[in-house]
């Protein structure tokens, strides 16, 4: 018995629909390939064109129907005159054009004759078209979807995501996010970092000792990675230089704007540093790569946002000095929300740039693996200072980052200084143990990232599912 | 004040280390760019250039000690005569030359004398070496790293993963899975498919009902996600064509060979197909835009394993035809593990082709989401079997996928006839209730396909942290 292998069938894009999918095979529709709605200017008027996608509006007037079909690339308009043949089967000449144009949302399937028309977005129409439902009529959506603006409250967004993101703006907020990514990954491969991916299981809660989900695992406690630090730093030891797009998780207690439970952290670590500012070099190529992508998807454009021109290098301004330009005390161990706009400010005026690095944070508020400062005022400083920064992104923090620790003795000091046992860290301590370079890395909070840039008041505007204190579905 | 903006700084493989790295900064050193140890047989003999990296074998002879160094792209040999200058301040002519190199896995910054040797590997070492140690002496690692071959049982492996993976073979072995995931977003990029990020915490366990991990979520229940099922077909009604790398997590009480209790899930989703043969023709595409990855890294090679040539189609069999040629009953409902060796072994026979598809799984033995089949058989198989597929390779699962359900109607029936309320998965089917198309996709999961191509026996072998029934630490 010998099966025959599978023909090569064409690519899905580019294939008619069968009886199996719900559509008509019969006549020329079957020979044409599917066009999308992007390429539908360049198709010499005259053509017969097949497009597929959704009714993104349905426009009835007296003798005639508009169609606006939406696919993944754009909108195609469809002229539905009386006598036009819809689905398969229907006979041709019908006078009533509207109730054969099926409601928004359905997918259909629509082959016609490109026709120029100066009015039709793009220059083009289809006229002459047969109409094929793919499915169902749609139930009338939740939100309007063809209005140019999504104007909806933001818990009706959040509870209708699988039809609310649908929107064209709302679905170039999250073509900023999948660009971001693809600049963020092909920066990192293009500099020598190799991709990996950490458990997110983990059995200790000991970075940060809070705001952690307990998981029953197996009938024994575990908790959900709050960062890939540890696993990061332990594979520098074998890449040297090491990148992660993964999802970290964080119990916070307060519902905020900024903060989610579950978020894309964009980590990256690497070896062979001489302090920090080697890592912000990296950051800053990071982010250019990020911007980079972002203007060339034309997602920014549609929305009308701005993409940021990221300096060839960011301006710095010590921890010290950062609190005395916005005149906070000089004891004040962080940077407050208003201190951040200040500096944004400041940054943008002083430097032209929608960026500004703070480095020296106070080591009392870094996690115990904080290289202390090195630097030229590191005697001043008596110790207090770090070689870590923030990034801030148009007054908001975007980033953290910094060296780390390197030298086994000084893990152990720094645990024990915590009046921990670094018994508990056994595994994490042995790549320090073992040899490791200097080095240092940061993550950016992907969420963050997009809603600074689209100009999103709230995290929750540009994350399709987010999860927060009161939020677990959809 | 205006503190001065960041002066731009050379990439950090390209600096020298200060002090605050641990290293020197007088004389010529610091004038002395990084030199990776791959770009090392392409540099002029006599020309002074600086290493980085780790003692990877420290050899001893009389009046001479090899070190050989290890930085992320491969190994240069580095020859210390007696008389060598070692560490800062070191004075030159010291006759204790061993004493001077540090010991294996200590990272050190080196710079000497490019010289050609055609015994040494590149048929070039570097001579006259400053060695300068960037942190203490390394203790002697739990396993032989230097050796060509890591041989250590999988509980040391995993036990000293942090230290375990600097070995090269080890190394390269993550190479082909960071490769693997470059290529399935390369080709799906190109395809036009958007990257998406789906929740990981899902408020319900409706899924499959078993095998989830539940998380204490601000003191209400919670679960880890078992799959991005239902997230990805919501997408397809935003972006047609979606892809996802992300962990999923199952608790699976078994302890096997090919199962972890997290894992990479490579997932695919797609609308307007017209059934499962559409989304075949995509994993195939996928599959080779991975095998090519791979095997343009050279990886594989130093692992000397084979990539394997993925057909321009794979061969295809159907799950009726696949038992009557393995000698099950006919009325089996799934392939044992045999069975998949046995139709692995056919595909090589018959079609030269290490992958085989097996389409038309029994309905009963898949998802509630699982369209029934389609094609010539369908009358014959009375609503039996299914649109879905399993992918062997090697003869071993490696995806399974297929065509969904997407008419609404017949999710509503589909949840009832598992005796469930359709009003749990609201959500989700609010997508079907307002149009969605024709669709469906695939999951591959990534330490079973590197595991195949590395020839591991165990998906442990390939998986720097696995999680399963007992481990949960490193």
């Amino acid at each position: 018995m010998r099966p025959p292998p599978q023909s090569p069938s064409p690519a899905p894009s580019t294939t008619a629909p069968t009886a199996a999918a719900g559509g008509a095979t019969d006549g020329p529709v079957a020979a044409t390939v599917r066009t999308l709605a992007r390429d539908l200017a360049a198709v010499p008027p005259g053509s017969v064109v097949r497009l597929q996608g959704w009714v993104h509006r349905r426009r009835e007037l007296a003798n005639v129907t508009f169609l606006v079909l939406r696919d993944r690339t754009g909108l195609a308009q469809v002229v539905v005159r009386a006598g036009a043949g819809v689905g398969p089967g229907e006979p041709q000449g019908s006078p009533r054009v509207a109730a054969q144009v099926p409601p928004e949302e359905t997918t259909v399937d629509v082959t016609g004759t490109v026709t120029a028309n100066p009015q039709a977005p793009g220059g083009v129409e289809l006229t002459e078209p047969v109409i094929t439902p793919l499915t169902d009529a749609a139930e009338t959506p939740p939100v309007e979807l063809w209005r140019p603006a999504l104007a909806v409250a933001l818990p009706t967004l959040l509870d209708h995501a699988a039809v609310a993101w649908r929107h064209p703006a709302q679905k170039a907020r999250w073509e900023v996010a999948a660009t971001s990514l693809g600049g963020f990954r092909a920066t990192l491969d293009a500099a020598g970092f190799t991709e990996i991916c950490t458990p997110k299981l983990v059995g200790t809660a000991t970075e940060s000792g809070a705001n952690v989900f307990p998981v029953d695992y197996f009938g024994r406690p575990a908790y959900l990675a709050q960062s890939p630090q540890f696993y990061k730093q332990q594979m520098v030891g074998v890449f040297e230089r090491v990148y992660e797009v993964g999802p970290v998780f964080r119990a916070e207690p307060h519902d905020t704007v900024r903060h989610l439970a579950e978020y894309r952290s964009l980590d990256v670590e690497l070896g062979f540093v001489r302090d920090h500012r080697d890592v912000l070099a990296v950051l800053r190529d990071v982010l250019a790569g990020m911007a980079d992508a972002v203007r060339g998807s034309g997602a920014a454009e549609r929305l009308g946002v701005e993409v940021p021109e990221v300096p060839a290098a960011f301006p710095v301004i010590h921890f010290a000095d950062a609190l005395a330009l916005v005149g906070a005390p000089a004891d004040e161990p962080d940077l407050a929300p208003e201190h951040e706009r200040a500096l944004g400010q400041w940054a943008m005026a002083e430097h032209g740039s929608d960026f500004v690095a703070v480095e020296g944070y106070p080591m009392a508020k870094r996690p115990f693996y904080t290289h202390p400062e090195t630097g030229a005022r590191a005697a001043a400083g008596d110790g207090r200072w770090s070689n870590s920064f923030d990034l801030l992104f148009r007054g908001l923090e975007l980033v953290t980052g910094g060296q780390r620790l390197h030298r086994y003795p000084d893990y152990v000091a720094a645990i024990e200084a915590r009046g921990e046992d670094p018994a508990a860290y056994a595994s994490y301590l042995a790549a320090f143990r073992h040899g490791m370079p200097p080095h240092g890395g940061f993550a950016i909070g992907l969420e963050r990232w997009v809603a600074r840039l689209v100009g999103a008041a709230n995290v929750r505007e540009v994350t399709p599912f987010p999860r927060d204190l009161h939020r677990l579905v959809p």
